[in-house]
């Protein structure tokens, strides 16, 4: 099984890749912990547990289960509130162990149940969906949702492992498969040539849910990922070349009350918005450009939404990236390469939105006649 | 002023303690932290905001002064996630720096807001209670409760700088003065036996208030706990002995539901418990004993509660200080010395906390019988 190793100054564990891997989930994590007797508390969502529960449970005697219903909307205080309660009725003391077996909702959340229950107990990242194998399980960001603002609160607390079984993947819906594949994109452009050479070439294979072809993307990603994470933990540099089309994406989850468009989708679009905002600024080549924005339609159809520039603009400035001010965006100069910069204005930002939803409104348009 | 040092793996930060600190607060937070241009975020109680914001706000151009009802009932997840919503709406970001000015509920909740908002933010504490002066606001710990318990919520997340100035006691109610001081002996007896001496020689100075008595009491109380918290930031060894007198002091807060007495108070009732094991152990001397008594309720007097022994010691139990079954207990040898003993039995601790029920109820008796 490959392992890439995480080792940043507050943490050092592995990332285990591979298949057949939950069914000895139990040796795993007492050799990853070299806890034999920790109890473990299972998060994970009703739905997800009635597919794998047996599997995952196969090598455990005992453990308690815990329930998030799945979705965004149960990113919240209320949820993480009423599952500390259950922690603590449950005897769960500062040498347990929580398992979070799901999406990036229940990663990050349980994420966040570890960091600060008891003032901070071990977790265990066991992700479902390729966005959480690719990206979020690894690197320790914690988060839960306000009303005024997705992931504003949080905490750093990387996981003792992460154990990403790709066979999980084969009860993914296509549509989260498609979603989660435009973040593998995203390494690609920000820092892996041969990995945007994969996906390009092996499109349908990776589609279709090739396990080979899949760990080979779940792989180079977290490779990326974890390669960033080990130079720059607390994003206070470089880690911030992973938020690549995060800012006009996070803006578009914020205008569609993040019920349109997955996660990775809207990654997708925001992409979409920097490539044309670097093609502006001649920062990147147009026959580079054209590669990235077909790959990212390739591994689509991205859903369309509505949403003015202006207020895409409006909503990206808000975005907790930003600094004392200083607005930084990952600017893409080639296939492999980006630099930070921190002197885009709002007249650029907002002719590269439009220009993207430009594309949209074509494409939607193209999609009709062809339907006719 | 005297400033005392915090040098731990994760943070390093200066105590400052002294008289007429609050009038140039912000010359001291900008000193402390080099940010000068950073959004500063008050977190206070309403009736100290009426009696001291307008002497805390001499010195700043603006600041933004966020609410939280005194008291333990609030130190709970909605007012965390209100005050979250407060601090993201009135545009809160990752420089901006969160102010504690209050007491320990204060102090504990605002260094979990920083703790967790945008994934940590910078909070200078500025305790207004002695028990915050001498304790809570240094050491880096935050903390909510459950439902299921005090503080089994939190992170540790230390303060850039802590500011204690001494004239804010003056407007301090008596009784949580005097709850205060019991931390303070709680000092004394775990390690610093000149501290100890000095609350027995000038006891009437102290329970006056005079200035120049309570900051020595500060100054020593505040370097054993620095100079604890220097050798073990987590907890893992010798930090634990600054809980002398907490197992049964919060059985106790959790028996009468936090309603009947003071923190210190519970705690000076907890230490009168743990000085009569170390005394049937024979792990300190009766005279020793006698005069760690004597102190205690000197500083009182401490009110009486209704709970029998056997109660106090299973909500002992289930005290968080626990780690995987083994029970630790803070043991007095002497006058500034303590071990942690793991052997103590549930016998043992049940005919101390007898002992000390019973010498409660032989000192309501007394009272009844002198009022008459």
């Amino acid at each position: 099984m490959p392992s890439i190793s995480l080792k940043t100054p507050s943490a050092s564990y592995d990332v285990t890749l591979g298949t057949s891997l939950l069914k000895t989930l139990r040796q795993r994590i007492t050799r990853a912990t070299g806890s034999r007797t920790s109890r473990i508390f299972f998060v994970t969502s009703p739905a997800l547990w009635k597919l794998w529960g047996e599997a995952v449970t196969e090598s455990f005697e005992s453990a308690t289960v815990l329930f998030l219903p799945a979705g965004e909307s149960h990113k919240r205080f209320a949820s993480v509130e009423k599952l500390l309660e259950q922690l603590a009725r449950n005897g769960a003391d500062r040498d347990s162990i929580l398992v979070a077996f799901g999406g990036g909702v229940v990663g990050d959340l349980t994420g966040f149940l570890a960091a600060i229950y008891m003032r901070g107990i071990r977790v265990v990242q066991v992700p479902t969906t390729l966005l959480a194998q690719v990206d979020s399980s690894v690197g320790g960001k914690t988060g839960v949702n306000l009303a005024a603002g997705k992931n504003l609160v949080g905490s750093f607390h990387h996981p003792v492992a992460v154990i990403a079984d790709i066979d999980v993947l084969q009860t993914l819906p296509k549509n989260e498969l498609r979603a989660g594949l435009q973040e593998a994109i995203k390494s690609g452009v920000i820092r892996d040539p041969k990995l945007f050479s994969f996906l390009e070439k092996n499109a349908d294979k990776v589609l279709a849910g090739d396990t080979k072809a899949l760990q080979t993307v779940v792989d180079r990603s977290l490779r990326v990922k974890a390669d960033v994470v080990n130079q720059d933990e607390l994003e206070n540099g470089l880690r911030m070349i992973l938020n690549f089309g995060h800012t006009i994406g996070h803006a578009i989850e914020a205008a569609t009350k993040y019920t349109v468009l997955l996660h990775g989708e809207a990654i997708g679009w925001g992409m979409i918005a920097a490539i044309r905002l670097a093609e502006q600024r001649g920062a990147m080549s147009e026959k580079d450009a054209k590669r990235v924005v077909d790959l990212i339609h390739r591994y689509g159809p991205l859903p369309a939404f509505k949403a003015k520039a202006e207020r895409l603009v409006e909503l990206s400035a808000g975005d907790k990236k930003n600094r004392g001010g200083a607005k930084r965006f990952i600017l893409p100069t080639g296939i492999g390469t980006v630099e930070i910069v921190t002197d885009v204005t709002e007249d650029e930002l907002l002719a590269a939105t439009s220009a993207m939803l430009q594309e949209m409104s074509a494409m939607t348009k193209t999609k009709k006649q062809v339907k006719r």
